[in-house]
């Protein structure tokens, strides 16, 4: 294997063994060492692929953000075998958004993570960089899909793009931090997600 | 001073001394010891107080919400006085929500805390009950305004109160949380927020 590739795929071992402490217990109390533990290697070892608990947790976070993506786009790509032609828009953002609230297992260990890294990035002005260049991406995505469905008058043109997507986007996080917290079940969180789409696609101003 | 008013007065001291770490630098690294010191007493001194990290936790968070919630009900009371008659739905709604918002000192301190005992809460059973009896509370204050906004025609009857309050109060949780990661600006994050209430308030189905 080139020694690139190895290098990353050792990164990806030691992020997941920083998932399974995230997801299990949050990071508050891991160290370097706890990871390392986790990992079956040595602390020094850990050291040669991340100098600091933060950027592990960077790359952990690409890392699970990269996975949900494929996944995402593998459903998106599957809708469109099913129909034989891309998509609506409003499909493809409902499987965008369902996939990021804490539905199954996978995308709950994402959201756990995610939690963490929220709640250091608040106080880390490198960990929160991040967000800026991610959350921009994300509402680009679906301010395009939005626009699509404007055009073909399923969205109300006095609906602004930019907003609704980041409207969507803060329902979605909302709605999966009281999915944690226990509030609300699973399933009640898609509801409202749905709930909130027909509004958007009732094609009214 | 009475015993039992002077036990809370210094748990209240100490939750201070808490929120001051939570909102400078987070949870993560603060001990008991930390506070402690923060607060200018010894550990043995605010064992008294407070048995674990969480316990304290606990207290500030309710402690910072029961002062959140004066100001907004002052805000409310004083709208009412201005507009000589109780204030209506969509007013009391938006003092409410926009008072949830970090658009000023004491709020954006409030949601950092609150930040702190969300990372904790999804690890801990004792630490989200707190939340399952908060927020249903705030969410059945929330679908009663509705409700009266439904019955005065300025939304539509066929938008479910308890469905919309819910949706209300993840909205404003997660442009809270992109505003704390500087995602975006606190009065965009208003301006969303208002963006919302006006498709809410249209009286159209």
């Amino acid at each position: 294997m080139p020694k690139k590739v190895d290098h990353e795929s050792r990164r990806q071992e030691i992020s997941e063994a920083l998932w399974r402490i995230a997801s299990a217990r949050g990071l508050d109390a891991a160290s370097l060492r706890d990871v390392a533990a986790e990992a079956g290697i040595s602390l020094g070892r850990l050291q040669h692929y991340f100098r600091t608990k933060d950027e592990m947790l960077l790359f952990t976070l690409r890392h699970i953000n990269r996975l949900a993506e494929e996944r995402i786009r593998h459903r998106i790509e599957t809708l469109a075998q099913d129909l034989e032609g891309p998509p609506p828009p409003r499909l493809v953002l409902r499987e965008c958004l369902a996939g990021m609230l804490p539905l199954d297992e996978h995308s709950r260990i994402g959201t756990l993570v995610g939690a963490a890294y929220f709640a250091r990035a608040v106080h880390d002005e490198g960990l929160r960089t991040e967000s800026r260049e991610g959350i921009p991406l994300l509402r680009a995505f679906l301010a395009d899909q939005l626009r699509q469905a404007v055009e073909r008058g399923e969205v109300a043109p006095d609906r602004d793009p930019q907003d609704e997507a980041m409207l969507l986007i803060s329902l979605v996080d909302g709605l999966t931090a009281y999915t944690l917290l226990d509030v609300q079940r699973p399933d009640e969180a898609l509801r409202l997600l749905d709930r909130h789409l027909d509004r958007l696609f009732s094609g009214q101003g």
